[in-house]
């Protein structure tokens, strides 16, 4: 070997990219503000040093860490380090503002050196003049592929995929294979199945790398590849493609369209952070928080979220419409007034905790019509348990503190009364939002807060009333 | 070919288990219910017919959906298609209580057909003496492999990780390589990368099999290679392994242990049901609903639960004591016991949001020291808009219900505080639990609604107090 000095070199680049990120493969706050305030004395050499040795994934993290007002005098500062790889690793909304900074030259280059479901996920998201313009500037076959991709909706398969893969014809043997595989300059460099196809182009089956490189030459590739496949058609929602690759443990998979024919491959790098944004997305859902992107312009996610906060807004009127029926109660007994809030308060959070679980036992495919009977009786034995708990400390302490037995009595049948109701509105509204066909994540909490809030006070202020304790 | 009958059949089956289920791959209600009715009749030839062509994952599913009482019966019935990946795919309560029924010589054949991460996760969970029986009943080899792997701390990388793996020395050709993995019978099957060591088994470089395949036969793998590699480190806890290889897209990844030398392999495919779990932790753990496994024991899920909401009774308490300070007020004006849970409930959204995208962007190391002073100041504008729209609206309604623009405007005033509050302790507390290494998930929510429950009753009836709305 003749380039003992390189590998040594790397070694040493590597490990001072490594000290330059905190345990958790974070970029330390120190190396950001040296490479910031490098870029401010214009010292672009010491700049370009520091950032050389990174990932390209920690050089997108460097941007989206860097102020927005900064980012464009960065990505000048540090030049050709900002290739296409760091593109194709931003945030969406950083990517975003520094594309809105280069020409449609620049772009269609930066585009050309991905494949295609990365290009697509940058081209996407210029507006519709901007688009053309940078197609336009594309080579043929790029802008082909590009285009094809963009015919299929948002978030589908049919963006996810790439076009290069390997495919080869059932009656190749193994050696056939090996020698196509060798001889093709023009194949994608990274893949880690090969799709077997029938004359019409559609998949047969799907053969491991590994297997062809422990098998003699002159077996068939019919006989050593996996016959039973997941393939993806190619309009699958990309919430769906994630859940199918995380079930079946799959590394890539072939995608067809509607009459079967092999159109790309997906493989399981692309499908991770969508796993990682889908299970993570019911986090914000259930809070109205939109996107939750800390990048998204502040105009976007107050738009995002006070739409919910105006609903809950509404929805608050209804809870404090009760209150108002019972307002000669309270006067009688203002102590009321003051417990009331912690009937509904930790009726509200027990209503919470089962829609959190329900929401992810249906976001990860576990709960089903099958078994929803037997998760709501489950959800109403734990509640009997809560509330009985809850119920006896609130009750003895409000009873010792007011001196006052029946008040303690009131208190307790309405926490227990709402804790049981709450968890069935935790799982009631999600299961009923899903057979309606909307995203149980999305509405559920503003109902089940309703419900607790509303039963809460009805419950307390009602049995107050009913038990004659003010009169 | 001579099994031209076999890839019908085979293919035919595949479809008659498409049929079972529905668009978002769960098993249709109907076929659980004509399997579990099969195996009721003691039709047993039934019930392995339509479990037969189904997938391991599948199968795990069925038995999840299958009532607690009737899964062991279910597990006699289709006998042998219950097979050592169905127990890898299992849910871990629903394995436990299976594995319950077995010998221990059942579960050491079973923890034998696996790879050791996958025998090491049934494992794991037996109670010590069970543990030692099964250990005891294994072959010498698979017995020390799952023994050193107990030997490392739950959840750690050492656990996840295969000890079957291919490694080869740095001078060897392609040539050499393509000839070693044809020759070894005791190969893994199933691997898509090599990794090259060096003379101390340390990792110098990682080669991909399309690299391989891709290459002459006389190159040194040295010059194959990539020698940027990710190493994960044997103590590493799962969640970071899980971020490691989301961020640097990785298929999979060596694993070392304190003097470097490599001990194991992580593959991707073992990896994403740690990325779904983690992402979709937050949710459960912001609600504190504990695992919020919908197969965890009732009493379990009770301990869990119930703890959270003791402590968050007990911060009720705080916001009650508020209320009552100001019992003379309410008492000359019982209408501010009508709207204060508005403007406590309206600020408590408020904050869940700003929570949300916080504890989001830190799970995912978008936020960092670097960018904190910026999400806050981010966030507070996002809350100065949304206080604005919020306090408008419920300003301008209580002026014109209640006829007393004073009343108004002091709702408004105290709603703007709440909002612009909470969107400071949203950010505020859990980057504060952060910075005290505690997990923010666990227990910002608690503290933040008891921040908004607090300054929402004190902003509305100080503010009506000071005005002398009442007097």
């Amino acid at each position: 070997m003749n380039d003992t000095e390189l590998p040594l070199a790397d070694d040493a680049a590597h490990e001072a990219a490594d000290s330059q990120l905190d345990r958790d493969d974070r970029l330390k706050p120190a190396f950001v503000d040296a490479v910031l305030a490098a870029v401010e004395d214009g010292d672009v050499e010491t700049a370009h040093d520091l950032v050389a040795p990174l990932h390209p994934a920690d050089i997108a993290d460097l941007f989206e860490l860097t102020p927005e007002d900064r980012r464009r005098e960065l990505a000048a500062a540090i030049g050709d380090l900002v290739d296409a790889d760091v593109f194709a690793e931003l945030n969406d909304y950083v990517r975003e503002d520094l594309i809105d900074a280069l020409d449609a030259r620049q772009v269609a280059d930066i585009a050309s050196e991905l494949d295609t479901d990365d290009a697509v996920a940058i081209i996407e998201d210029l507006d519709a003049d901007d688009q053309r313009e940078v197609l336009r500037a594309m080579e043929p076959d790029d802008r082909a592929a590009i285009e094809e991709a963009l015919s299929y909706p948002e978030e589908s398969a049919g963006r996810l995929m790439q076009r290069d893969l390997v495919a080869v014809p059932e009656h190749w043997t193994v050696g056939d294979v090996l020698d196509y595989l060798r001889g093709d300059e023009e194949l994608a460099t990274d893949f880690w199945e090969i799709f077997v196809v029938d004359p019409a182009h559609r998949p047969v089956g799907t053969c491991a790398l590994s297997w062809i490189l422990r098998t003699p030459r002159r077996i068939a590739i019919g006989d050593v590849m996996k016959r039973e496949q997941t393939l993806i058609p190619v309009d699958m929602d990309q919430e769906e493609v994630a859940l199918r690759f995380q079930k079946y443990a799959l590394i890539s998979a072939a995608v067809t369209d509607a009459s079967g024919r092999l159109v790309g491959m997906i493989t399981v790098d692309d499908v991770v952070h969508i796993i990682q944004e889908e299970a993570g997305e019911d986090t914000l859902l259930l809070s109205g928080a939109g996107d939750g992107d800390i990048n998204e312009p502040v105009v976007e996610s107050y738009k995002a979220r006070v739409r919910w906060l105006v609903a809950n807004l509404f929805t608050a009127l209804v809870a404090s419409s009760i209150i108002a029926a019972f307002e000669g109660t309270i006067q009688r007994m203002v102590a009321l007034a003051t417990l009331m809030p912690i009937v509904a308060g930790v009726g509200g959070n027990a209503g919470t905790q089962t829609l959190a679980v329900t929401v992810r036992a249906m976001a990860t495919n576990q709960l089903t019509q099958s078994n929803t009977a037997r998760a709501i009786w489950r959800e109403i034995r734990v509640a009997l348990l809560n509330g009985g708990t809850i119920a006896a400390i609130i009750g003895v302490g409000v009873s010792v503190v007011f001196a006052n037995g029946a008040l303690g009595a009131v208190i307790a049948a309405a926490m227990m009364t709402n804790i049981v109701i709450a968890g069935l509105a935790g799982v009631a509204v999600p299961v009923a939002l899903e057979r309606m066909r909307a995203d149980p994540a999305v509405a559920s909490s503003i109902f089940v807060t309703m419900t607790t809030d509303s039963i809460g006070f009805l419950a307390f202020l009602g049995l107050a009333t009913a038990a004659g304790l003010t009169g």
